[in-house]
């Protein structure tokens, strides 16, 4: 019972006085040429020859740890340990400096442990001379935590990259810290299993990384976030022990639940190197409606309407203001949005085991929005590569913000009822300093990503912007990380989301864990 | 679209030469007079008159920890602290005694406060005067994590048991940790949502309890564990520190993710108060499905066809073998199975937005399975007293066996392969020392109850059973405890399940948060 294409115009008006009553309609999508795919641009920006920044260490005054500097005995004991092919001293940029191209370190080395074991030699060794390091795995994450700061030695676990398993019937894959989240998810597709994570960054990211940051991305709305995915990790501590706490199981109640503390440390406290995850089975339907709508009000509106008619199909809840489209369609031409004029946009998917009836509920659910006037105007496709093809408009939201200038990037979770309203206040405050305020983001998470496109980064624009935009969401109890973490760039600001007493535990923690500091210095706590 | 009644037997079988050739068929539960309700019986189990054990600081030569003792300045000072209503000195044997009637502490008092602040004060003055306490929620657990097992202090959550608030919206909720679990599920029922968790105590557990001992149950299988649902705690340390973790939103990458810490470490690290819980919109339609198999080859399989037919919609998933059935409806009259003669039975639940959906995939996986000839025969209903009738022989099937007579219970996850065959090999080595070796459990999560029922508790039978349980589960990498937790009773076999440097690491980890052992001592690590 495969869905049959795009759903038809008469199919989702209920009547076709109500089509009249609308102006709205639902359009087919066209075909629109070349496509370059959303994660060749990722991969192009992040390699892109424009110029480095300046060393983090000299703009932000970034006073170097009391660590050992690596030398020549050093290396070679690497060396020795790894093989000289995984020992790089030359070509580092690529590993410096952050995908956002804000922050730069020094690094002098890159390692490549090939196992465990090989990753432990190394830490013992980095532990024991007071050496310090930043684990590294795809490098796409955006606050500057997978990147060194001064002259940290950089852990890549680019070669630890194995499907280690996949079982079709409990649904649980075991899989080295260092595999592209793309790869894992093709892997378990083999076999009719979804891995509950998906995000612009899947064809670089690597899942341990995702779990080190608690990745969030586009499904957490339906599948929960990694505290409940995960079942096990294996980490490696600083002092290079090997802390087992993998489980094939998802239950298994036998002591402290120590694996959830790894679970978007940003390695502060360990490296990832193993882990367990659920993965359900795969959806053998997937629908996505693209709508536009007249008013943050009606947003709420039909988020709430999705909830309550599609039930256990919903899959992704998405909103890209006006603003943030028009700014992926001007950066990016291939880009071809289905419907235009409206101030929000959402994308709503479902995905579910039976293609007639998520047609049916969805069907249903347009349109109970249509006769509300919540929903104006919008497309649905089941099909895949128009499936595809719209969510690429959301992928490619984020990438074009940050090519068309500098861009001041947000990720906060927001009481619903006041999600958009920063979004306004934020454009008011910036006035003429800025090119474009706006908003999209995981509106079925309260997740908003409040972006400030400007010329350049003046310190006036700076002062307008921040700390207001912590304060803002502090007042609301929000968080001013949603899911991107904490890393170097946020760092003066955790205080915001978190009281005094639970960050003196986190430190009590760090130190019980990494006595010595070597495990990625500078960031979250520092 | 309500699911109307009973589905009919034509609808679930695909033709009448299906229904020929299989000598099963589906029927139509019959009203069976008066029903107890299953927690009824729960807690007239606890509260019975029948005798109390021997105390288990004799029994089980246990040492009494370095702590102070109580003394009449330490009541009076905590007189003041709660009032004199809240301090109880009398009558402890409710509180003295655990569920199963195994293990039986002597405290000389009971503490009850109505307030995080006053818990504070009192785990202060502990703290400083070095006494010891067991916190307490509605005592049900299995595993004597809940009792005192020398003198230590019961502080009783009882009074901190308000739902605070319900967001109907985004589905979080903020709630005590004294809070029944059924008052909080009623609650969310009124505003539509679920609580994601449903267990057989829910009559009389504690919201805190179930989230300090991070419980499992009916609905692991669809809505997942604690640690993905429960975005917040609030707990008060062994100083008298409150720890406010508290978040109201699903994505918050603020630092560690600490409160997964006190999910499920069973009160030695901290007292939770409050909780915040991320709830489901609850299910238009729900489905029962009670069927017969011949084998435990057949429920695999119909386990597989579950997940694959079912998807989205699949809420539960359990197996119960025919001993275990036999002795719940030898214990308890009022039950009545709707099928029997068959070796294995299942529950298999469906939860959804629509009753039509849902119905016709229901028959499909139903039609698909007597087709194949795995699923023989069985019940469907949609009826709400009748689901819940079904479900009570489920839960009444634990009570059974304690009630029958003396009885080994172990709660272990194993690989789906070998799920079973722990009974059958358990069931050779017991021969005639044991009256009933069964199994039942929440199959669609892995987590097998294995009962071993015998006259009375000898040495002879304890050695045939234990340690070989632990043994057998460990060599298969599974988990000596999935979701009953350690406690006292497992404490000696925490080592099956988990390695030394593990172990290590959880001690540091209580050290560090509880340096005098005041919480909960002589369980887990003891």
């Amino acid at each position: 019972m495969r869905f049959q294409g795009l759903l038809q115009l008469r199919r989702l008006a209920t009547a076709a006085t109500l089509r009249q009553r609308h102006s709205s309609h639902i359009r087919t999508l066209t075909d629109t040429g070349t496509h370059t795919h959303g994660h060749t641009v990722v991969r192009t920006l992040a390699s892109s020859a424009s110029p480095l920044p300046e060393l983090t260490q000299i703009t932000d005054h970034v006073q170097r740890g009391n660590y050992a500097t690596l030398n020549d005995k050093d290396v070679s004991h690497f060396e020795q340990l790894l093989g000289k092919n995984h020992v790089l001293t030359e070509d580092l940029d690529g590993y410096n400096v952050c995908f956002l191209k804000r922050i730069r370190g020094n690094s002098k080395l890159v390692l490549k442990p090939g196992s465990t074991e090989e990753l432990a030699a190394v830490l013992k060794h980095c532990n024991e001379r007071k050496l310090a390091v930043v684990p590294q795995g795809g490098n796409t994450g955006l606050v500057g935590g997978s990147v060194p700061i001064c002259d940290e030695i950089v852990i890549s676990l680019q070669r630890m990259n194995k499907v280690l398993s996949v079982d079709e019937v409990t649904g649980i894959a075991i899989v080295e810290a260092g595999c592209i989240l793309e790869n894992f998810s093709l892997r378990a597709q083999e076999v009719g299993l979804t891995v509950p994570l998906d995000l612009g960054a899947k064809a670089s990211c690597h899942i341990g990384g995702n779990v080190s940051t608690n990745a969030g991305g586009l499904r957490v709305v339906r599948y929960g976030n990694l505290h409940g995915s995960v079942l096990g990790v294996e980490a490696v501590l600083a002092n290079g022990q090997v802390l087992d706490l993998m489980s094939n199981f998802k239950k298994d109640n036998t002591g402290y639940h120590m694996k959830n503390l790894f679970i978007g440390s940003e390695g502060t406290l360990g490296i990832i190197t193993k882990l367990s995850m659920l993965c359900p089975h795969e959806s053998k339907a997937v629908n996505l409606a693209f709508i536009g709508l007249n008013s943050f009000d009606d947003v709420l509106k039909t988020f709430v309407s999705a909830k309550r008619n599609l039930g256990e199909i919903l899959s992704s809840c998405e909103l890209i203001d006006e603003r943030a489209l028009n700014v992926a369609l001007e950066q990016f031409k291939f880009l071809n949005a289905p419907i235009s004029g409206y101030p929000f946009y959402m994308l709503i998917e479902t995905s579910g085991s039976n293609g007639a009836h998520d047609e049916e509920k969805l069907n249903q659910f347009i349109s109970l929005g249509m006769e509300r006037d919540e929903i104006r105007d919008g497309t649905v496709t089941g099909e895949p590569g128009k499936v595809q093809e719209i969510w690429k408009i959301r992928e490619m939201v984020p990438l074009g913000l940050i090519e068309k200038s500098f861009c001041f990037k947000y990720d906060i979770s927001l009481p619903l009822r006041d999600f958009y309203s920063i979004v306004d206040v934020m454009r008011d405050r910036c006035g003429d300093l800025a090119n474009v305020v706006c908003g999209y983001g995981h509106l079925g998470d309260s997740n908003l990503h409040l972006n400030v496109n400007c010329d350049q980064l003046t310190d006036e624009i700076h002062k307008r912007v921040e700390p207001f935009v912590y304060e803002y969401t502090s007042k609301l109890k929000g968080s001013i990380s949603a899911e991107h973490g904490i890393g170097f760039l946020k760092k003066d600001y955790l205080h915001y989301s978190k009281n005094p007493v639970a960050i003196d535990w986190m430190r009590d923690m760090k130190k019980m864990f990494d006595p010595n500091g070597i495990l990625n210095p500078y960031k979250m706590l520092a």
